[in-house]
């Protein structure tokens, strides 16, 4: 199971494509809000029981100083990505982005790009997917589809058809 | 009385400086290792009893992805003072500015220039000193003896003699 | 009292978050319209009497080379707290965060997040806080009314209720 | 087993901390110099037959424009974990760091701190260890003798003994 | 031959103004979407044989985390030409432009400015141009129109009418 | 007389502000589109002629890659201040700042604000006023009109109406 | 005259440069510490009767969140030539060159590279030589002393001798 | 031929690696000291004359505003090569790559890395080899090599041996 949580309900609108990869892989999830500077106690209760909730990797999306994915990670063995956000006063992503990638040596955070959520579900999907036939198998699914979709657009570019 | 907490002993060559600022003006102080990343328990509960221990303002000194002054700010109502420390692996500084600046509203950090500990420690003093009389006026002081020290090197080169 | 003052009354829009603080709290404030570059004696004025007229804390607002706040600190002992403003010609507010945060030992200013104004006013509160427990009890609960806010996200986002 | 590699042997000095984090934990590994831009075919190589070969995880180390990591994830559905590395003519280290990063939709990459290596090895620990309960409890240990570190340095500082 | 590539279709709308380049000057180009992460042996296999289907010069443009141009130039000994892209959730542009401007010694790629699509077809001409008479003359023809717009302007500025 | 010189006539609306302080203060001035890379030869012939044409200084306007107050200083002893514009391909500015801020020891360029031709309008009349009283004496005047208009901000924010 | 200024003699290595060029030119100057956040007062003196002392032009060097500058320049009509200095715990160099360069609409700064202290004095003798014949001579000279001295690298290098 | 020019004998100790190329592969060169700063007219006559006087490709590198590269093809229809080079007062070495990379439409420089002077020399390499089998198969034999380089570190990083 994939623990999403992030720091506001606003930062759903980036971190649903999170939601989707699992769904479009069948891989079950739980979503929360969990707050590093609203609700510390709580963020560190979710981080402490998430492995024997049945937790297997956690996926947390925070902007500004982003705090939330360094701290569950603190906190928990499971591995941790972290989705940088890019909220309304953030500096152009880059504190979001920095306070999640620099951790220090022993606290590990596998940070993705700039409002990535799609890549964090599918990253998170990846290390369930480390022992799981099943899931490698749709994965190695859904990298034909990617090359399937660029082919379609190779088509349309030669034939000088505009971009959709 | 001001805590001062860092999250690593190899800080201390950075926030020495606040330790210095608070024994010039006699201001008493308590120093501690807490580290968000790797002592996340001990950190809630240093924040937690901080008040009712005596401590007036939290200077808290960070590197990297600093989280120390804005989780230990997540627990505690009083003002903390954040440093970022410019450490070994940090891209120029960047990270530990903007990880602690950039705190989300509700919860505040009182951010200081890149190892500033001298201004935390002063900033400290300053708060402490808001209905002291006794430190007001050393603050006063203080000020007239940064000019005088101005004035000296001003002579010093009207008189063309090189910087010591 | 907390003193909040800007350089223009343009940066109201941004600074209005301080004074909301302030009304919420019940802490008294006054406000000035002071620029550094284009009222630098008001402005060492305001500095040098602050203390004398009751003032507390200043905050001070500014945008682009952001001198406000600084030069307000050069003259008087009380904390000051500087809130970046990201004004219209800013190079993406790096300016404003630099001119205010980056200041020479000696002379502290208390640097929030971009457009923090919010946590300025907050911090000031807590400031004034620090010897008084009328103004703790309200940090405190405000601080429970913060997690609260957040446990409703939580039941929302558990529901998949869209974002409001 | 973790496949770690690096786009030059000069990196080595970076990644060893990746080989130290397998040995510690009992991890096995295997290294490898792959270069995406000196030896293409051999990269896609090395990442299409990972999985295969019994690799769980790949660590793929990469300084300036790094185009080892992305590329490696675009061929193989294995974990990939970039580590950008400060390389001698980088720009203090934000080309790394971005052309890890800030991979499309669809092909992540887990992004660890500038020279992370250390990180990206615990990281790669904490994937083998999502179904391993033998490496959940060495990651928990490891846990705990990071906290124990932590407070070894509080009695130092609290002694006022220098730091070592 | 100019050979004219890109990560997607939506990439065309800036990668337009070098195919009018082309166009222009009556140098023949073919198209086609060819994606580092998505197709990455289709893009060795459009590297390897691009010299023999007898293009001259390659213009990659791409986003983000850009590898194409870079991975291409690792394949073939052309002259690779890289437009960085700004994408959607590029962090202004500088990751698209380290990407592909930081490129280790012994494989180069020519980059051009963000978006400067048009400079790409032009450099493309260019060097078609170092051995053609034709094209140079072209070339120098071209440099004289853009004189003379500026001399339309200059008459327009004087006689104080507004910009159109 | 001031010269006031832009790459193309799009600048004209960041520039015209140099126009209007020339006109405000009945400074006379010359206005005409040099472009450094479309027209080198009459840059270099604008400026070599400049002083014997009665031109006092040089305003000049740039964007990107900007090399016209640069190479315009290269040839006239007159003192050129350049305008960084922030056009439409920039990346946030930074390219126009830094290609006109960074010039070597020997040819210097009076660097203003990113589009600040309001600045370089009145720093230029304070170049002709170094040695005019008239002069001095309008631009004393201004300040105090500056001073005024803050203080008319002041009342307004002090009776609590809104911004204008 | 020259107003040469700077917040601590530690900074006179850097603004020496100004000093040389002016006594190259045989142009008089005054030297002085004057700092914007321990001396504010004297630095205000120092603006309000520049002009009357026989001032013509101020140079002013400052490093870290550098008010100096643009606080003179707050006070005085005389054109202020700011260098922004980089001090030693400067972010880079960004924050002295931010804080100088950034100044808002009616109060200009002339600013110069980072250390740029010889092409602040080379600018301060153009302003002076604005209408003075044998200034203008002797930079007119200086320039031609410029491009012998590459003449000489220029035979040199094609000689193949190394580089002095 | 390859024309390689640069703004000081100072920028050959970076250079020197484009020379290298160019004997590595016998392909003539001519090098020269041409600064657009100090010697603007010879930078003019040099650009306008190059075609003329055999030369192919030009090789230019520069530091700070680094104008050499855009302005020499502001002249001339040759393809222009930009090296930025990271020089001592450089902020870090962003300004010599803005300056270099950033250039209008209309007038293209082909930029490398910072100090990427090898790369410099081997791109105009490649574009002479555009229609010169012989020089196209030294490219591929470069290739070879440099893929053989990496085998040989390949073979020592197995071995565990220290890299050297």
């Amino acid at each position: 199971m994939v623990g999403i949580i992030m720091g506001s309900i606003s930062d759903l609108k980036v971190m649903q494509e999170a939601v989707d990869a699992c769904n479009e892989f069948g891989v079950p999830y739980e979503i929360d809000i969990v707050s590093a500077h609203r609700t510390p106690l709580k963020m560190i209760e979710y981080a402490r029981t998430a492995r024997e909730r049945g937790v297997q990797v956690i996926v947390a999306g925070a902007g500004g100083a982003a705090h939330l994915p360094g701290m569950v990670a603190s906190v928990t063995t499971l591995p941790v990505i972290g989705v940088p956000v890019k909220s309304s006063n953030s500096i152009d992503g880059w504190d979001s982005v920095l306070s999640i990638l620099q951790m220090p040596g022993g606290v590990p955070v596998a940070t993705v790009a700039l409002n990535g959520a799609k890549n964090a579900g599918l990253l998170a999907i990846q290390i369930i997917g480390v022992g799981n036939k099943e899931i490698a198998d749709k994965l190695q699914a859904y990298k034909i589809a990617l090359e399937a979709k660029v082919e379609e657009m190779s088509l349309q570019a030669k034939a000088g058809l505009p971009p959709v």
